[in-house]
């Protein structure tokens, strides 16, 4: 998957994924009140009102950028159907091309790893009848459990040409907690991060990138600095740009000089653009995925002073 | 819910959580072959037959232990279908009066978190309208993230009476390549525990202890009594005994002089004990449910060496 990525982000000259992480708050209101009318206000309406929602933005911004990441957490609140929303949007963001990278951070171990990884980035099996159940091209996973906790995804990252982004140095405010602790003259997400490339050692791609890439929040540019020498070959999700804070400026040592080791992302600044004082006046909120376009491609167009 | 489960483990006399992780492998022969004759071998067949033997091992379980801790992997694998099973599966545990902790290791951010906090152990609303999602007492989550990713959830804590386990020291083989790192003096898993016991602090229940635990793993009973130390009035929720080969008498130092403190897993040692060499000849495939009982009775008897 890692060289499709690459492919796909020279191609629309964009390392963008959109975070597809819908909040009744987002939906627009001719969309909410028709789900309302048909299953009052339910989780089935919501995850209706979630889907179309997520479909019209996919149909407004696939030709642009190379990537979609959902959240899971935001569709499984609203418990299996939900989650059934989560997969349709997975589907159709494949069908029109777009890659899929699943914000899922599991973290479990043995044969639970196993699960996630079939049912995530692989095919379950069943008696003899193979089913694939999210269509993922990447997820992302949570390290704290160790290698156990990562090896069980690795196969099918070789068999089955899938990625992982493990959680390095997260965007929020509170991150360093943990993974900013001195472990024996160097942090501990720096010590993850080292990991991470021994992990991804076995996976790269014909670009020299590895399908094991790291989570590193863009609101922490020196901690980036060094994760980049720590993993060269390893790409960036890059989460904490627009709405948590980060500017494009601040993006410019997560990207290598061959301008390639990046992919950052916008949620809300993109899929709730129609309620930004910027575009506000210039779009319907019938028309919120032109909004989205139009903010997705402002974007590629800031991020454009620092890596190429 | 720390009260309560205090409660259920006095009146049972077993400190045990059995956990509901089914697998293929281990439904009897009589429910999958009914279920594959219903709907194909499909995610819906497993579905019904996960449902139907965790009904099974509930009716025959839930006057003799205190809780069930449902792995959602196992269901989340078999996508929208999986979690539909795993949700009645909790709903009909907590039908019965068994506590249900949900084994989601979970590990977010900010609305995310909250949107996993309300979804798992507390209410959604769609505009007025509140629904309960996974009627959960408790979780269990990763804490890698830092407290931004844990606080989220205490404020449902207090306000719902819904507790956490958070993973501390996990039982798998190399859960020490992070968790044993040293951060000035001690190890990363102390210094988590030290964070648990902090986070606690604000939900503690009439017998002192507190609604937020730890998951301390069966197998490490030296840095179990180390963290007993640290986290004194935390209740530990321990997985490895049985199967990951973890035995009672290594658990002495899980439990507080008061016999309280912990709580012990035992997933397919219980509801694949028909398979057992040592139940086997004793059950028919059919009666996978007594089996069970007994095993769940034996491991009471076996525990009773090190609590009482």
């Amino acid at each position: 998957m890692i060289d499709q990525l690459i492919e796909k982000i020279e191609k629309t000259g964009a390392p963008i994924v959109v975070g597809l992480d819908p909040n009744l708050c987002f939906i627009p209101k001719h969309i909410k009140e028709e789900a309302f009318e048909c299953y009052g206000r339910t989780p089935k309406a919501v995850a209706e009102a979630f889907y179309r929602f997520n479909k019209e933005i996919i149909d407004e911004i696939y030709d642009i950028v190379p990537a979609v990441k959902p959240q899971i957490a935001m569709y499984e609140q609203y418990g299996y159907l939900g989650i059934e929303a989560y997969i349709k949007t997975v589907d159709y963001a494949k069908q029109k091309g777009l890659m899929v990278i699943g914000d899922i951070k599991r973290s479990d171990i043995a044969s639970t790893a196993e699960a996630y990884a079939n049912g995530h980035i692989g095919e379950i099996e069943i008696e003899g009848s193979r089913h694939t159940v999210f269509n993922h091209d990447a997820i992302t996973l949570n390290p704290y459990l160790g290698v156990d906790s990562i090896e069980p995804y690795i196969e099918n990252c070789r068999k089955l040409d899938k990625g992982l982004f493990i959680l390095v140095r997260t965007s929020n405010p509170n991150s360093g907690e943990f993974q900013n602790l001195d472990v024996g003259g160097e942090k501990l997400c720096e010590r993850v991060g080292r990991s991470v490339h021994q992990w991804g050692g076995v996976v790269i791609g014909k670009r020299g990138y590895s399908a094991i890439g790291a989570v590193v929040g863009a609101t922490h540019p020196e901690d980036a600095k060094t994760l980049r020498k720590i993993m060269p070959n390893n790409f960036f999700l890059v989460p904490g740009y627009g709405a948590q804070g980060a500017k494009a400026e601040d993006l410019k040592d997560y990207f290598n000089k061959d301008g390639l080791g990046a992919i950052v992302n916008s949620s809300r600044g993109i899929i709730a653009a129609y309620k930004d004082e910027r575009y506000k006046n210039r779009f319907t909120e019938e028309a919120f995925a032109l909004a989205s376009r139009e903010a997705a491609a402002e974007m590629k167009k800031d991020l454009e002073k620092v890596w190429r």
